[in-house]
């Protein structure tokens, strides 16, 4: 990693060294955020925002985010952790602490066309995105060269349906060598088995160039311009075994008109890939997706 | 019709009664633009607006609409419509001149829900329609107060699958008795055979309540909120024999969370259903609109 | 007021009587939420939605709005409010209770143009806005019939600047009659005297034609086109006696081009307009504006 | 320049040297159309695009873009353009032909502020804007490695206000030596001196942080915040000698709420920017505006 963005990541480490967020899902009933907020106060945090939502206030499921401050965070974590195992309890919580410091280490995935891949790392030099860009896997050699100029490992693995296990042992390997956090498909064209799909479940997150459910599968910007549509799409998912049917994270339009063919409603589409993507990959950098069944709450 | 109404749909026809509109397709090939302007400049017509497109200037097919006065146009039609008919041979054009002092004549159909009917209604007598919205036909009573206040026929005919027939035979009819230039289905929830939908072939608009492809035939808001999208949408499209697959005129989309359940989202789906239906009827008495295989052209 | 529209708000009344909405500002400090929220569980509140937001955790001033259910609500109001007392002391809080159930009264001041009134009835009738819009007064006579057929009194006060004095007095008056909450200006085009806006202050709720700061005063849709801008916008604010200069709540544009001259900005600009002043009375009716300085927190 | 850009830029050329685009202004009247597509015709000129826009119909100033493939342009441009002079008298036209394969030579100057110097730069290496970046000068070297690495000269000139005419001096040699046909003022953060503008007159894009007029000079982002907008935008004009008052080439927004400080204002901006001043300077390459008065046409 150049040490320019190295520099703004260990800033932005220091500055949130105190800071913590905390998750929470468990069933609704009145006293959570009574006993929550008690907690946090007893232990000296200073709430800095929180967001709740339940699916139904009676007998639904609650869900929180509390993000916090607490001086000397570091020394406390684990009785701060302990501590709460009563709540967790009394309640039902899933629950986990986030420590802001702790920066997520993300693999990049990308086939032929650079341009999502280009606004994650021209996001991520810009300081928007506090990630560890960890490496980048891709089955063609196009984007080499601007990966590697910023410091980042790229590793050229061919890929084709014949070879998908090994192709996705190699991917594995490297994803624990590098102690990966999550995945960025930033628009890998490759089909992944239930088995990768499964190890890193609700830890890769997908761009698809449409606005699901309409236009699943391949050649969206083509079926769209067949179609006659007014409007074309993209949206960002969690990968899930069923194509293009994972948990929602994102999603954004954009006009065209009975003049755009398909290869230009790929040109104006790509821009909407771009910003959608790199929403979903700060929400999911800054822990404020919860997937809930086939659904995510965006905090 | 009320007679506020009315006077402002006869000052509009006096301020137009010098202007046309020539909607022209034929095979692309060069010297059209040159031939049908020389052609209304030795007519004396001023161009006010012009637009056209090809599919593909080498071989596609071409469109254009032209907008334009002509002084005394009234006793020149004949002559005019007479004169282009060698230029339209000799590009094999199909070519429709409009006047616009001729106000077309609309039926609106509508069910239960009078949200988009009554923003028809709402532009209408704000003169933002330049229709003559010759009656309204339902099968309920809902919308019998509003639409009759305003001076307009409503006609009420139960309908339900099993006996379609009747029910349509006597919708005919009534389209016939007022001579209708088209007809609007402003949440008409009641499938049309495809005799119907012949007898009023690329005449019938309607507005599906989900951004099409996406989420065709029933309960589209239902299915958003379980698929846990982040944007609804409407669609304004012409009625073919395939349900909700004739080309479409216009689409747009509103924004949407987790915190919006079904109900939350036809709320804010039905603001986006009124404009889109709103914005495709304007284009249609503008004569905007040319239908080319499944899709459209709105120039 | 229409019998149907009646309907709906005492079903509406009675879904939610034993719902009400916190509305707290102190400034911030730790222990806040634990207060609050620890309070509202000992009397078996049930948290629907709450949202809070701090200018600054340290040290800052402290907003949240907290919407809960509590059984018997009714008998318990005087109790939970005395029994409140003691945490507003001890955080130096401004804090109201409202309760759902009390329908906010509302005038509505107009002038020539309806189509922001239109949106106000419109929504009214739909069931999206629960109000009860107690009374109209306009300085025409244009809108009575719309009016009045809704059941709403319609107040004709011609005004102009030389009796702006007698004619805010009887405004006054009607406005204490009526026990009226707030007063929305639908493009009312008079301008009010500071003693009138002293007497309401930070419940005038007006919508100015143009995105504030752009083009205050007079004439925005001309000086728009003048100035070539390829957007429009409409702004809701808080009246105060800087002209346009009040707390705003809520702005949208939309998009215009050459060929739009300020008749055709002032039409596409009427949509905006009716749109962001419809939400706005909407986050009014909902308890969901906090006025903090010069400035709106909405939740 | 890069060889994979070269490539890009030479593919294009070839593509388009039959290519022309044909910009004319002149008082409006009957038969102009007429006589230029007549023209064109004979010419053999296929047309692939054509906008036109009357200011008035009676009397006003009228425009047309007109997009056109001629076979064996190359040598017909001399013969061409004699030729049109006829019509150029007879209509009192300004008129001028673009070629396409002329790729236009394009200076970008910047401060420290990289954010719509990479969009230009990002744009231009995908071939999505056919420029020809001559050379980058900026008043601080942040941008260097970025510039060079592209194969772009990059000249680093210090600029203050106490030396800006010896500055503009430098500026000036440097364009003319690379013969640059239009400026982008990619966020340089200097004024330039009347001298300066005159010399390149309607030659200058500047992108300004605010949706203008609002928020003209210093600071936008704060004195948006401290107002309490909703919406923060961005302006993309022509530079004239009155500061931010230039014919206005695009604008666009994004919604903002309380909870954004001008720092996050500044942030969400930023993305703003880069959209609306690569969306103008594809425009200029693409010979699309027409600057009329105080204001542009935009085909």
């Amino acid at each position: 990693m150049k040490s320019y963005i190295k520099e703004k990541i260990d800033t932005f480490r220091m500055d949130n060294e105190n800071r913590a967020r905390l998750l929470i899902n468990c069933p609704d009933q009145p006293g959570i955020v009574a006993a929550v907020s008690q907690f946090l106060s007893e232990h000296n945090a200073n709430i800095i925002e929180s967001n709740q939502y339940s699916t139904n206030p009676k007998g639904g499921e609650f869900f929180i985010r509390i993000e916090f401050e607490m001086p000397n965070l570091k020394e406390k974590k684990d009785s701060l952790e302990a501590g709460f195992e009563t709540i967790k309890d009394q309640f039902e919580m899933e629950a986990t602490f986030k420590y802001v410091d702790q920066i997520k280490k993300v693999a990049i995935f990308v086939s032929k066309e650079p341009h999502c891949l280009l606004e994650l790392l021209w996001e991520w030099q810009s300081g928007d995105l506090m990630a560890d860009i960890s490496l980048v896997i891709s089955n063609h050699e196009t984007s080499r060269e601007i990966v590697e100029s910023l410091g980042i490992p790229y590793y050229y693995i061919p890929a084709n349906k014949d070879i998908r296990k090994e192709v996705e042992q190699k991917q594995i390997e490297l994803i624990k060598q590098y102690d990966v956090d999550f995945i960025v498909l930033a628009r890998y064209m490759q089909i992944l088995t239930p088995n990768f799909v499964e190890t890193f479940k609700n830890r890769i997150i997908n761009i698809h160039h449409s606005f699901l459910p309409a236009f699943i599968g391949a050649k969206p910007y083509e079926r769209a311009y067949n179609r006659g549509v007014k409007l074309i799409g993209a949206t960002s998912h969690y990968v899930t075994n069923d194509l293009d049917e994972g948990p929602i994270i994102e999603q954004d339009i954009s006009r065209v008109d009975h003049r755009d063919n398909a290869e230009a409603m790929k040109k104006i589409g790509q821009s909407v890939e771009r910003s959608v993507l790199a929403r979903a990959v700060k929400w999911q950098l800054e822990d404020r997706i919860i997937v809930y069944g086939n659904k995510t709450i965006v905090f």
